[in-house]
C-alpha cells in the first residue's frame, strides 16, 4: 500500500525516449555555443582570417570528440529501448542518471581537451565514459529481471550476450587507453580517439560489407 | 458562442507532452552551461589541476541538485499523461504554468547554492517547489473533474489516493525541511536533500524489492 | 516535372510538430538564461538578500510576459494541428516563418521591457504579434485550400469561422492597445498585457464554468 | 557473429527523427542567443533608440540567412524520412554527421556575415552547404540500397531521381554562387541569397500555382 504511487509510475517508454533526444541533442550543441566569431579590429587580407580561424581548430576538435562520444552512447540507448517496451519508476530514473553524465560530457571533454597532457584530465573524461556504460549495462540487466523486453528468451538471449560483451570490451579498451597516460598522455588520447572513432565509423565499411543477418 | 474558439482549442495530449519533454530537457541542461572550464595560464602538476577543478564541486553539486529536483517532477508529470488520454484548452495552461515554475528551478537551486545560510534563498526554494507540487496537484483534480482520464471508476480512485497523498506528504516533508532553517540553515538544506534523494533513490532497493502490483 | 521535388516533399505533419514544439520549448527557456545569480561579495543580513533579488524582478517580469505570448502562441499552433492531417512543402514553410518570428518574441519582449516608455519598442513588440497572427491566419486559410484538414465541411466551416475571428479580434485589440502609447506608454503596455492574460486566462473560470460543448 | 551488436543497432527511425528535429530546433535558436537588447544609460529621443535598433540589423539578417539555410536542410531531411521506414546502425551514423553539420551552420553564416568581403569566409559556408548536400545524397543512396524504402521500384525511381537532380542542381549553384567571389564578394553573397531564398519561397506562388500531383 505504501508503495502505490511508485507503483503506478513511470510505466511508458515513449516520455524517456523524447526527455532522451532532447538532452542528446542540447549537450550536441552545447560546445557550438562556445565557438564564436573571433571579430577582429582590422583585417587586411585573407591570410590573416585564415590564421584566425585556425585558431578555432581546437574548439572544433573538441566539439567534434563531444559529437562523436555523445552519438556513441546515444546509439547505444536507442538500440536498448528498440526492444524494451515497457517501463517502471526506476527505469525512469537509471535513465535519469544516465541523462545527468550525458549532459555533462561536454564538459569532461572540453576540460581534456584544454589539459590535454594531464593524467587527471584524462582520468575524468575515462570516469564519465565507464560510468555511462556502467549505467547502460544496468539499464539492460534492469530491464531484463522485470520482463520489460520484447524478444523471445533465445533472441533475448544472444542481444543480451551482445550488449554485455559491447560494454564490457570497449570498458577495457578506454581503460586501457587511459592507462597509457602513465607512459605518455599524447598516447593516451591518441588512442581514446582511434577508440571512439572505431565505433562510430563502423560506418567506413558500409558500401563493401555485406550483411549477414537480416 | 462566444467561446467556439476555446473549445475547439487543445483537445490533444501529444504537443503537451513534446513541448514538457523539450522544456524539462532544456532545463535540466540549463546549469551545465555554466560550468566552464576553468583557464589557467601556468599549470605546473596535476595537484594544481585538481585543486582547480575542485574550485568547480559547489556548481557540479548545484547541477546535480536541480537535475534530481526536475527529475522529480518530470516523473511526476509523466506519471500523470499515463492515464490522461484528452484534454483541453485549460489543461494546457495549468501545463504551461507548471513549464514556468519548471523553467525557473536551476535558477532558485543555484540562488540556494549561492546563498545557502539565508533564509531567504530556502524560502524561495521551497516555495517553487511548493508551486510544482500543487500545480500538479490542480492537473490532476481538473483532468478528472473533465474525465480525461482513461481508468475505471475504481482504478481512479486509487491512483487520485496516491497521487495526492504523495502530493501532500511532500510538501509536509519539504515545509519541515524549510522551517527548520530557523534553527539551523545546513541542516535544513540536509534535510531538503535527504528528501529529494528519498523520492529518487526509491532507486536504492530496485535489485532486492520484489514487485506486488503487476 | 520540373516540381518533381517539391511535390513529393514535407507531406507529413509529425516532423512540422516536433521542430515547432522544440523551438517553442527553446524560445520559452532563452530568457531564463539571463536570469543570474548576483553574486555580492560581502552579504551581511536577509534584508540585503531581499533587496538583491528584487532587483531581479524586472527580468523575471519579462520571462513571464514572454512566456505568456508564447504560449498563447503554441496553443493556437497546437489547436490548428488538431485539425490538419495532411501537409505540403509550402505548409512546411508557412510553418518556419512562423517560427522564425516565434524565436524572435524573448528579444521584442526584452526590448519592450528594457524601453518600456517608448513607442519604438512598442511598435516592434506590437510588429511581432501581429505577424504571428496574420501567418497563423495564412496557415489555416492555405491548409484549407489544400484540403489538408480532417473535418466534414459543415464543422470546417465552424472552425474556420472561430480561427478566423479570433485573429481579428486580438490584431484589433493589440493595435488598439498599441495606439495608447500615443497618450501614455505605460497605459499603452498595461493594455497588451492585461489582453495577454484574458488570453491566457481563460483559465480563471475554470471551475465554475460548465462546458457546453462536448 | 563478431557484428552481432552492430546488426541489433539502431533499427528505428523514429529516434532519428526526433534528435534531428531537436538539433535543428536548437541551431535554428542558436543566433537568436546572440542578439541581446542593447543597455543604453541616458535615452532621449524615440530617434536614438530606433538608430540603436539598427546596429543589431546585421545580426538581425545573419539570424534570417541561417534560419533559412537550416530550413531548407530540415525540410530535405523531413522528405527522406516519409519514405524510410527502416534503419540501421550505419544510417544512424550517417544522421548523426549530417547533424554535426548542421548544428555548425548558425557558426559559418555568422563568420560569413562578420567577414562578408573575404573569399575564405564565402568558402567555409559553401562547404558547409555542399558537405549537407553529400551527406544527404549519400544517406538517400545508403537507404536505397538496404531497401529501407516504403515505395514500389517505379516510384523509388521518380523519387530517386528528383532527389538526386535538387542535390547536383543546387550544389552547382552554389558553386557557381562560391565562383563569383572571385569577381566581386558582395556579389558572390546576393548569388547565394537569392538561390536560398528560391529553395525555400517556392512559397511565393502558393496561392495562384495549381499543383499537379495528387
Amino acid at each position: 500500500m505504501r508503495n502505490n504511487y511508485n507503483q503506478i509510475a513511470g510505466q511508458r517508454t515513449t516520455r524517456i525516449e523524447t526527455i532522451c533526444d532532447g538532452v542528446f541533442a542540447i549537450a550536441m550543441t552545447l560546445l557550438v555555443l562556445d565557438i564564436k566569431v573571433p571579430i577582429a579590429n582590422k583585417m587586411g587580407s585573407e591570410k590573416e582570417l585564415t590564421k584566425i580561424f585556425l585558431t578555432l581548430v581546437p574548439k572544433l576538435l573538441s566539439y567534434f570528440l563531444s559529437f562523436i562520444t555523445l552519438g556513441i552512447y546515444w546509439a547505444a540507448h536507442s538500440t536498448q529501448f528498440h526492444f524494451i517496451e515497457k517501463s517502471n519508476r526506476h527505469l525512469n530514473w537509471i535513465n535519469l542518471f544516465f541523462l545527468l553524465f550525458v549532459s555533462i560530457i561536454p564538459f569532461t571533454t572540453a576540460f581534456l581537451s584544454e589539459y590535454i597532457t594531464f593524467k587527471f584530465a584524462i582520468f575524468i573524461y575515462w570516469l564519465n565514459i565507464i560510468l555511462l556504460g556502467l549505467i547502460l549495462s544496468l539499464h539492460w540487466s534492469y530491464a531484463n529481471k522485470n520482463h520489460f523486453i520484447s524478444l523471445s528468451e533465445n533472441e533475448n538471449a544472444q542481444v543480451t550476450k551482445a550488449i554485455n560483451r559491447r560494454v564490457l570490451e570497449s570498458s577495457l579498451l578506454y581503460t586501457l587507453g587511459a592507462l597509457l597516460s602513465f607512459i605518455n598522455p599524447y598516447l593516451s588520447i591518441l588512442v581514446l580517439i582511434f577508440i571512439q572513432l572505431n565505433y562510430a565509423l563502423a560506418l567506413l565499411p558500409i558500401f563493401w560489407k555485406r550483411k549477414k543477418t537480416k
